[in-house]
């Protein structure tokens, strides 16, 4: 049986020792009903939602299901029963505009109730997840009688919505989408094609769906120039809401999956259905990619759930499963065997998921902050500035932190022998849950493309020397004695983040000098690169908690524990994590010859 | 649907041209039979087989899995029917004493049966699997009489045998078990207790089995030296093997597991079964372990299906996969879109599977012929070198490989995109199928511990320093331009291999010295120990297959496109997997203080 507690503590030290969330909050006017109280109330409220009422039904969701029966879908047992109390308690509006009925708080603490939903059932958060994505969509590009009809209902939970990209046909090249939409001449259009893979495209939640969906105008351009963005509900209403007609919008069936079995994911028939332009016409892909990059790292979240999850049910494991003895002498003689928490190798496996976790759970409310600024920062030059710094470390979240969850879910599986193979520990289940996570929102591949291609040498590695300036900004501040009392501790973290992030930018122009050259450079180089430089992202959060970590131990007298073992596993990072960049800058900087050298039909021989 | 041929010019490579199998056989005058055209038969007969037989149960039996009523376990449909097959055709016969009905040939060969059938359906080929390791130890430890009864029907295929090891409490640590064996005073004894994970513990394919059990004798000494083995039907029988009484060996319950779902794994209740001793009282875990090598090098063999198999179903995708285009320029103005195969990532992830396919099979049969040597060496002398390579090499195989064979799967997942998380596509169930291989047989620590602590440090290097010294002759050999024409091209290899081996050397004399002063040194470097060695270890077969590759591109007219592909391959290898030693060599050496130095209590402020 899974369990979980929140991790408030660590989520504290971020928002309140780390990242200064309260300032940050203090200096934006419409954030100021995020008190510390308040958010601590949140967390609190939302940790016990997570651990009572989504918890529980991971197991059995997965175990039953969704079930599908003539276009009707049934979400699993306790489904429904879950939602209606998250709606009750408000969680839906909670980050979204006061105007439409929202709360209108930081989306930040939104990511914090990401967090501990996703934690506890990813699955079921996977329903109000695509909402949010249709929510953002609506806000940003819909009418004002858009907002009015569907936002507010989506933001008061009695509605959910979805995200309708994919066709059988295409999934990441979306230029070849198909599905058609004919103008009625009202104002309306007739939706006809197939949707595939769309998660909460069709459930027993509540009484209505707001699919937003991609198709093609009548003599559109080819390729993506000519896709448009429509609203197309499951059900017909009139203006006031009320549901009439069915829209023509059916399930077809839904995917057997190897896992978040308890999401569904729809084969969607538009069949005339009838909808509305959302955003200006062909315009369609830059309206649904407004808002990519925080989809993308609701996704990376993903890997660091997976990461906590993992963590905490394998050390609970690793504590209480005795085999062998230590190899340093016997730990706990009055046992038939040592805990294998005594074992190098178990605690290899721990620390590394603790360090992901932690890590993970860091470059998320660095960006977190990111996104507040984007949505409210006071001048455009700073809300510009945070959208350039979130395109550059989007990609590097989503594909990095959801290769790592899946590490870790993979370590939480092995610290349990034979019986993590086996269903009833849940810990298989992690790792098919989260296997989802690189391929969706963007395989690892494109993330690597989008970095290494568009972000970095499209922009001639501006956007990665901002962010390395900043790193190199910390690395200077930190280890003068004038600003940072503790910069002799810091210096066994400063000296090695300061010379892999000069490698980095030396790495980075050597392979902008050889793409000019030879295009396949960057499809060989890029998810390398992108793991090279998820490591040296992630160590700068860790150099960051050491010394946020040492600057309480020399003030707080509470808490002492946990601050030191942030320092410890700071060092572990440093000693076993990090070094991985040694073999990526190797093999990102291998001739793209041994990959496109050998003749595609000469790849088997059978 | 997931498609599979028996990679037969790959094998024979292995067989004719890199290992030298056919003047290693008429060395021997048992293997006499085992002629080229024999082979070849039998390699044909059993792609067969596999293809058209077992390959067609995989998914079906995924999907159906064991089911369990009342006692009664069921395979799935037409498992039944595939195991009359392979009896008929005489397939568990093969690698058997003739003196007991067997064909007599060498364990190599049951080594290319087991490799085919394997990536066809693993779960199928646990029955026959399981019953081979009953087979090997009844033939070493058992009495005539017990030969007579047992093995003569395990080897015809009518019954099929198991392994009880594992208990509720304990895997790894046997020394824990607590199944007790009381002497009935006529030379049988009553067996009582629970064992679990009993892969084919029960199962509708044969009217019998045959449990090989561990358990203890009244007043046996604690730990693992009061283990004895003995062998307990399911059903008694009568002298000539006619089934009488249910002997009390009941299924409490199966498993459900993550994957090998048609692979059944039971529980098993000995409640006063009869039993008879094999070999010598408290000496069970010595006669099992007899066999413990050359199990685990079965288990490496799953590594090398799960990255076959992976490797084909994503080639083919990957060459009918249409989306976007080649960044190097559209290689298909034809199509809609570039197949995914012309992207170098995708091509990064198809070259890995295919390098840790190949070169994982090379590993597999180069210690197939350590085995056929330790099985008839024709001295002593041959036989106990042969036995301390093997020793040496079977952690290496298990766990490198069997990592490998994950990250090949999970490459193949990959490739698919979002459909190869579909269950229809299959590839996630590679994924699921091949998790259990890190696991049973000793997990990826476990295999550690053995080399690094057993096997290395133990022998004071010398079992390594043994095979470095072949792999250094090896090189020096290659680069004389008296004994290879084609050390230029050679080079390559040679020189990045030579001065990794010496490096392998060096770290070691490092860590037995600092394992001196902290036993934890050998928990804390091993796995990544061991990661390093495989991937040194594998440099050497690429090395020697580029090598007999360059040979026959001298004098071969045919195939010369499968020896340029081999060579290609091996380039790959050394320039993007084998640089993975550079962290690794970091990470090993690191002080086990990061790992140790954390209070187990403070590993968590939840």
């Amino acid at each position: 049986m899974l369990s979980y507690k929140a991790p408030i503590a660590d989520i504290k030290f971020l928002f309140e020792d780390v990242f200064n969330y309260y300032e940050h909050y203090q200096k934006h006017p419409e954030f100021e009903e995020a008190t510390p109280d308040l958010v601590d109330a949140i967390m609190e409220e939302c940790a016990k939602f997570s651990e009572n009422e989504l918890l529980p039904l991971n197991q059995s969701g997965d175990e039953e299901g969704c079930t599908f029966d003539n276009g009707v879908v049934t979400t699993p047992k306790g489904f429904k029963e879950a939602y209606q109390k998250f709606v009750e308690g408000g969680w839906p509006s909670l980050p979204h505009a006061v105007e439409h009925g929202g709360q209108g708080l930081p989306a930040s603490l939104g990511m914090v109730m990401s967090e501990m939903m996703g934690t506890a059932n990813w699955s079921w958060a996977m329903y109000p997840g695509l909402s949010h994505g249709a929510m953002n969509t609506i806000h940003t590009h819909g009418t004002d009688e858009q907002k009015e009809l569907y936002l507010t209902r989506l933001i008061e939970g009695s509605w959910t919505g979805t995200m309708c990209l994919t066709e059988p046909q295409c999934g990441t090249d979306l230029g070849q989408v198909k599905t058609k939409a004919e103008p009625n001449g009202d104002g309306t259009y007739n939706l006809t094609g197939t949707k595939i893979f769309i998660s909460a495209g069709e459930h027993d939640l509540t009484e209505n769906i707001i699919h937003i969906v991609l198709a093609r105008l009548p003599g559109a351009p080819e390729g993506t120039k000519g896709i448009s963005l429509f609203i197309v509900p499951k059900n017909q209403t009139d203006e006031q809401g009320t549901i009439g007609e069915f829209n023509n919008v059916s399930c077809g069936s839904i995917e057997h999956k190897m896992g978040i079995k308890a999401s569904v994911t729809a084969v969607l028939n538009f069949d005339n259905a009838k909808g509305v332009l959302i955003g200006p016409e062909n315009k369609g892909l830059e309206c649904m990619f407004t808002f990519m990059n925080t989809a993308r790292v609701g996704t990376a979240l993903q890997g660091v759930c997976a990461a906590e999850l993992a963590y905490q049910n394998s050390l609970i494991y690793a504590k209480e499963r005795l085999s062998m003895r230590s190899l340093s002498g016997t730990k706990h003689p009055e046992k038939v065997a040592d805990p294998i928490i005594v074992h190098p190798d178990v605690r290899k496996m721990l620390m590394t998921q603790k360090a992901i976790s932690e890590g993970g759970r860091a470059m998320i409310y660095y960006t977190a902050k990111l996104v507040d600024e984007i949505e409210n920062g006071k001048s455009e030059e700073e809300r510009k500035k945070a959208d350039n710094r979130l395109g550059f470390i989007t990609p590097i979240l989503k594909a990095f932190l959801t290769e790592l969850g899946q590490e870790s879910a993979n370590h939480g599986l092995q610290i349990f022998g034979g019986h993590g193979f086996i269903k009833e520990w849940g810990m298989e289940q992690i790792v098919r849950d989260t296997r989802i996570s690189t391929l969706y929102e963007g395989t690892t591949g494109i993330q690597a493309l989008d970095l290494l291609g568009r972000k970095v040498l499209m922009t001639r590695g501006k956007s990665l020397n901002a962010f390395a300036k900043e790193v190199l900004i910390f690395c200077k501040d930190k280890s003068m004695i004038s600003s940072n009392p503790h910069r002799r501790q810091m210096n066994k973290f400063i000296w090695p983040l300061s010379t892999t992030v000069a490698k980095w930018q030396q790495y980075t122009i050597r392979l902008g000098l050889k793409a000019k050259k030879d295009r396949d450079v960057i499809g060989s180089a890029s998810v390398d690169f992108l793991m090279y430089s998820g490591y040296i992202v992630m160590a700068y959060f860790w150099a960051q908690m050491a010394q946020a970590a040492y600057e309480k131990l020399a003030t707080d007298v509470e808490n002492r524990d946990f601050y030191r073992a942030k320092i410890k596993t700071a060092e572990f990072y440093f000693e076993r994590l990090l070094p991985r960049t040694k073999s990526l800058a190797v093999t990102m900087m291998a001739d793209p010859k041994t990959l496109m050298q050998l003749d595609e039909e000469l790849l088997s021989f059978l």
